[in-house]
């Protein structure tokens, strides 16, 4: 296959998938505590990263991971392995066409869907590779991807999502519509993301591992650099968190937005306790109080905690879970996640469920990579769906931004709108070659020196 | 390692779990249609497996699996593989009188918990390694696992269960006076079970790819087996159902029951008219009409097709979205599977739900191995939990037994209760050797052959 590279005019069809590289990533962070939290005490943040090659000739390639958490990224790494065969030899043109029907391929893919279906490693390895087809696509069509999604016809749009399950909740029809209204003031409004980008909150003033005195500084740093929301851990211990949420609120002040977040560690009576014992401090909103999975718990939870609002959406599987958090009034704010759901396509469908039923989008990222790519689905759903960043805020994390060709650059406190052709989800290839575990650079010497402090 | 097989007092610890050894098993059931329905039209029945192997000297493996239907059973082997370091070292004694010490260190674990949580392959592969540690277990107490589950004390049972998101609807202290109440009348439940077996259903005659004749033919040699309800596919093609519904209303006759199996074809609404359009040939109940994942999807579908029951659990994936199915009134039927969720823990917290909600349990079965596994769920559940078999039925499929070392026995379509010491989950070394992917005798034959037919 490598002989085919360069070579565009060779033999009788148009350009053709020739590879799908895949590599298993992954950072240290635990050794700095940076994102620590009740669920998650050591995460080594991490990407089953994949790129799409072809023989276009024209050096352009799809890049697309999953964010993992360290252990089992050789697993996800597997699970996209597993779909090669479908994304090898697709004619280039057609796949970003349509980045659909590869969705549809995939998702649709009988065996496959057995181990999940649609949530998962399985699912989360789809959404990798159809991240990649849009980033190829968007770089083709030279333009970054909210671009490219905001300037798209209504009806191809809507031609992108998948309806199944959904319909008893948003049809076709409605999503049309929804789009179609989307257009009025787009003009303006992309001219205004240009200017002052989108509104983003901090989310590293408030790592559980962080000691008081660290906390208090960053948050007050945080204000400083234009944030009007911050983010706190909470979930370990209630009299840590009285203590902490106490310094968080003394640095910020009573107008700064002090959101809480307990990475699902309590069930429903303890989350009411806890949220009840902390309003004194005016939390903004209380993100995954409880299991991804409990639309019923986060509902009951939303009735009792009022007027705190009730967020989640990071571990949320796919756009039917979704549909019933919103059917059932479970949340007051959808935390989508660009790199968890089967890829764009699903996150068009969660978008169109959120602008139907009203409620504000306001991503998850983090990570590694997520603050890159999701900002792409916001700055769509603010040109051309919802139309508005009221009371919307795209999490922002300073980790590991220097890994990517197109980092996320932050100016007084919003998201500047990317102006590079793609998806923002190219990493450096010194990065990946210093990262790959086990047998990049950085990984290779901590093995060795781990090796040479065990006594013989 | 190795050189301490055989010598159990060999140093100065108790005995260890010193291998887990994995398998890609895959049997080429597509090319006989068996297991084909709406979704599913090409299954190859397949199993990531494992075996727990011991320094104990007394030649007892803890065997278990996860079920899949083909392509990806690689991924779900690595799975396993990356919960290896969590098993290797462990004193076979302590984690066989605590296998929910297995369940809550392979769930706790923060890394890898990230690739769910606790829903799809990860999971799976936790509920393969935690059914093979109480194969162990029930080897090493010289009982089948019904038995060792119906002796144990009630205290014990409640303790191995993981009521972290549960306690909204099922506290520790409701399980406990369900399973002492459970007591009552065991002695004589055992005694019967011993006796007449459970009550089986079979689906052996309604798979989709079968023509009208084998239909019919399979559906009255069914009756003449003792089965008194059987099950048909549907889904694919509305005027196909009609006629293969009134097909197997002719074989069988008024009083056998009928279920009818759409394997998640549907939407909310599609369901509604397919059954609606079904109604006439009086379907006992309509299991999986739409997504696993849409609770209050099932709802609505029960509400509107009412009286025809609405069943579903195969694909549910764990204890929280059952939670939620019983708290919705979405089901009348509990499908309860043993290689879904986390294991034999997991399905007692299923089982103690079903019986606080008073909802009969009739698990699913068939693929390779589920048979002989959720057997034993049921036996236990009617000898010491709900203490009924009343339209309760476990679904009994002819396919892949003889590969097992202790198959199900169906009697008067009835399974008899499993008197061999274990999970029944143990397969034949040979099958193992001849139907491991791609290396086994059978796949490399075929893959032989295949190359044969390519001209060169």
């Amino acid at each position: 296959m490598t002989s085919r590279k360069g070579s565009p005019s060779l033999g009788d069809h148009a350009p053709r998938i020739i590879a799908v590289d895949t590599y298993d990533i992954r950072f240290p962070t635990s050794r700095e505590m940076d994102g620590s939290d009740a669920m998650n005490p050591d995460p080594d943040y991490s990407a089953a990263y994949l790129v799409l090659r072809t023989d276009a000739g024209d050096g352009l390639e799809g890049h697309g991971f999953t964010f993992t958490i360290g252990r089992g990224n050789e697993v996800q790494v597997a699970a996209i392995e597993a779909l090669r065969p479908h994304l090898l030899g697709r004619p280039v043109a057609e796949l970003c066409a349509d980045p659909g029907s590869v969705s549809r391929v995939l998702i649709g893919d009988s065996q496959l869907r057995w181990l999940g279906p649609e949530k998962g490693v399985m699912h989360m390895a789809i959404g990798a590779a159809v991240n990649a087809v849009w980033d190829l696509a968007a770089k083709r069509a030279g333009k970054p991807l909210w671009q490219l999604l905001a300037d798209a016809d209504p009806a191809w749009l809507v031609s992108q999502v998948d309806f199944r399950y959904l319909s008893d909740a948003l049809t076709r029809e409605d999503a049309l519509e929804l789009l179609r209204a989307g257009r009025h003031g787009a003009e303006e409004r992309r001219a205004e993301l240009l200017r002052r980008g989108y509104p983003a909150y901090t989310t590293s003033p408030g790592w559980l591992g962080y000691d008081d005195e660290k906390l208090f500084r960053l948050a007050e740093q945080a204000v400083a650099d234009g944030f009007t929301q911050i983010k706190l851990k909470v979930g370990a211990d209630l009299h840590d968190d009285v203590r902490r949420m106490r310094t968080a609120r003394a640095a910020v002040g009573p107008d700064i937005r002090v959101a809480i977040d307990a990475n699902q560690r309590w069930g429903v009576g303890e989350s009411v306790e806890w949220v009840t014992a902390l309003a004194e401090f005016d939390p903004y909103w209380i993100e995954e109080p409880t299991s991804p999975d409990d639309i019923l718990g986060h509902a009951a939870v939303r009735r009792a905690v009022a007027p705190v609002r009730v967020a989640t959406g990071e571990h949320v599987q796919n756009r039917i879970v979704f549909k019933q958090l919103l059917q059932a009034g479970a949340i007051d704010v959808l935390q989508m996640d660009a790199a968890r759901v089967g890829g764009v396509n699903e996150n068009l469908a969660i978008l169109l469920l959120a602008a139907k039923f009203g409620v504000p989008v306001c991503p998850h990222a983090g990570g590694v990579g997520l603050c890159e790519l999701v900002q792409h689905l916001s700055m769509f759903d603010y040109v051309a769906l919802s139309g508005t960043v009221e009371d919307r805020v795209i999490e922002y994390v300073d980790h590991l931004h220097e890994h990517f060709t197109d980092p996320v650059v932050i100016e007084s406190g919003h998201y500047a709108a990317p102006t590079s052709p793609g998806f923002s989800a190219q990493m450096l290839p010194e990065s990946i070659a210093e990262f790959t575990f086990p047998g990049g650079a950085f990984w290779a010497a901590d093995l060795a020196s781990s090796r040479a402090e065990v006594p013989a």
